[in-house]
């Protein structure tokens, strides 16, 4: 507010705004997460925790996961969900790493958001990500079974597996170390979808809240009804395909 | 890394870069800190503990605070250092508020990366900071005097100091309260500076070695070097002038 | 191509892409073109060398007025379509105002690309333009009258035309000047619309290859045929309500 | 300017405003310029043309060449002189080619706005031009003589000269068709400079009233001044060394 001579350098500062009616993704990673030592090929509370944080950034902030809307402002929108990620992650560690105390440096994040101008290019993205989770998990549990079942070296595991294809993998988990990765959890084979469930003729009233935004801007009225609605929500998070329209069709809330 | 129909999203990606060669600002904002109550006009814990948190962030990201190089992609810096200044806020958290146990909604941050082209023009931003905290200070100091010792509401004391100037607001302390402004901790009038301090002959290499990197990018083994230097420099947190050039000809190197 | 220590400085240039599967709107508006003294209020040989050489922009860039895919690095597509334009409209002012000799400074253009997200918002866009072309047109014509006919000077006109509405400007214009707005031409009243119109059957060959093309990237050959589809189709010129739904539904291929 | 529902449209634009207290260089293509079957290797009058578009520039737009300042919005300032160099390409064809009648496709340029941060990253991109120009000339001699001279087809010079140095060039030039490289002239060696030149004295005021803008911004009757001051400069053209520092040394007010 102080009135000075310097003042002249708030004109350096841009603002970046997102393109409006679409839909906006935040991808979250985690920074040199080597040094955790978590489990191979996947650890149950490591994904937990990642779980536990991402619940409560959909909890915090309503309009996360609705898709758009929460700011036009680029650097707000991702420094606040990276924050608030953090924030929860730290905060709820020793709840699922009771016996490792958290010692700098501490777990650490970084974000972007990446803008999709329609439902279509969206529901591609999520596929996207998640035949990429499969791919890799399905990897990864060859690479892993290799090593800590076959005694192979993390090298010579990876050149067995140079060049596979999936069918490959299925079969040297199946004849050498017995595992059908069908039986898998559908938690490392599907990754994790959350989502908000609404109480019985809610979803209804937040599609068309968020339909009628499309042609003119809720009122403050409306918005806070909404956000009210979001709020009493429950977040669910399950392990199922969302590349096929089934998912899309039974929660019609979710893209609505 | 999958391959996969679905990876045409990937497309939609945009980076965008900082310019090269400029200073780059970080500025990292609490969100709705109201909620956490902290002592009027200044809460020297609650201070203590930004300045662990950006303690931490400077140990940790050896190229901050050096004002340029740790990565010219918009996002990933901005959302590392709003990331880990979260992270170490949560984490020091018990140690600054014992009594208080951190319950959500958690301290969150949200950040932004501003770009200034020149020494000239980051100094002035430096001293813009800085008048604005000494002009905040010195309203809020007697903002709170009138609500907690003069016993006005907080409109009455809004009122009261509308209009003023800083003279008017110094007598204000001086006549009703006994208040010498001038004996106020430098910390409240001045804010915080963190910078890194080397031993002796360390300053001079640093700044060589950054003086270098505008003719030519630094090799591998020099960068290492210079990151091993800063991790071994200590970071220093003073209360004083930097508006002034002496603050800045007794440490060339912070600039260099 | 050459190899020297100066190239780091291209690492200075920075690519902004326009989001894809949107549509893009250039926009191009002439610089200080009171210089020219065209008629008050229309110039109908000014419009008609506007027409022309947006028509010539048309017809040299195909995809334009397709609406999207000319290229998605900003610069490139704004530049062209204004280089474009400034160069035909150089090049045609001869045919339009042979007894004025085009000297310098000549005219010149500026332009900017505007991205919207959907179909939608695009048509309110273009009938934005269209009630603010019907709004200029009806104050300049009541203006115009006002200081050519009414003998005002340009001052007073303006004052007398401040606060009154639609009905008040149509009511000056035919009582005191016996003009009825209504008879004014369409094109001053609704603007000019350039759209291309494709031989039977061709327009349904057009759409369908640009739907084809939200779903995958068109190929070579098939871009090709578009581009020869689309230089085949004549340039259509009309003045018309572009508002209601009448116009698009009669030509559907136009945002198919 | 007329209120209607449809104005929301306008919050789609986004504003890119280049970062001030740099140094922009704006960079024009022309487009599919080999339909124009210029000369080989270089075209005298084809360089003059361009001369005269750019000078023309220069005249018109005060502030181009001095480094910063027309606009720091970026689609303005880079269509305004991308259209300006257009018109008067198009505008002086007929004086440079007279035999040639300019016919559709006109010849249209396209550009982008690079932002340098310092002087010396800014000379870096000065001697990067010259340095491409005298590599890419070089070569394009020695080729044409080739095929103009040699008899060669284009690929087989293009084979002849594929890992050749410039040494190797000029002994091509030298032994097979008596060109002397060092003899050629000046304009197609070190390329075309431009810059303004200043009557006795008016240099040093244009150079401290630049120095003061960076203090602080020049008051509109100083703006108006060292606009005249710019408009009564002769435009300069000479082809020289701009790599090592007598030109910027004779000539302090350039880059001042």
């Amino acid at each position: 507010m102080a009135n000075s001579k310097y003042e002249y350098v708030k004109s350096f500062e841009q603002n970046t705004t997102l393109l409006k009616q679409t839909w906006i993704v935040v991808r979250i990673d985690g920074r040199a997460f080597h040094r955790y030592d978590f489990q191979k090929p996947n650890d149950a509370r490591g994904l937990g925790l990642m779980n536990a944080a991402a619940t409560a950034v959909m909890r915090e902030i309503p309009d996360v996961c609705f898709g758009y809307g929460i700011s036009d402002e680029y650097s707000k929108l991702v420094t606040t969900v990276v924050s608030t990620f953090t924030a929860y992650y730290v905060h709820f560690w020793p709840q699922w790493f009771p016996e490792r105390l958290l010692v700098p440096p501490l777990p650490t994040f970084d974000g972007r958001a990446i803008v999709y101008p329609n439902k279509d290019v969206l529901r591609d993205y999520l596929s996207w990500r998640q035949v990429d989770c499969h791919i890799n998990n399905l990897y990864n549990t060859a690479f892993w079974a290799l090593v800590l079942k076959g005694g192979l070296t993390e090298t010579q595991a990876e050149e067995e597996l140079r060049g596979t294809v999936s069918a490959d993998k299925n079969e040297i988990l199946f004849s050498r170390f017995g595992v059908n990765y069908n039986d898998e959890s559908e938690i490392y084979k599907k990754g994790n979808v959350l989502y908000r469930k609404y109480e019985e003729g809610e979803a209804e009233k937040a599609m068309t809240a968020s339909e009628n935004f499309l042609q003119e801007p809720l009122s403050k009225s409306q918005r806070d009804k909404q956000r009210k609605r979001k709020s009493k929500a429950t977040i669910e998070l399950v392990h199922v395909d969302i590349i096929k329209d089934a998912f899309w069709e039974e929660r019609p809330w979710i893209l609505g």
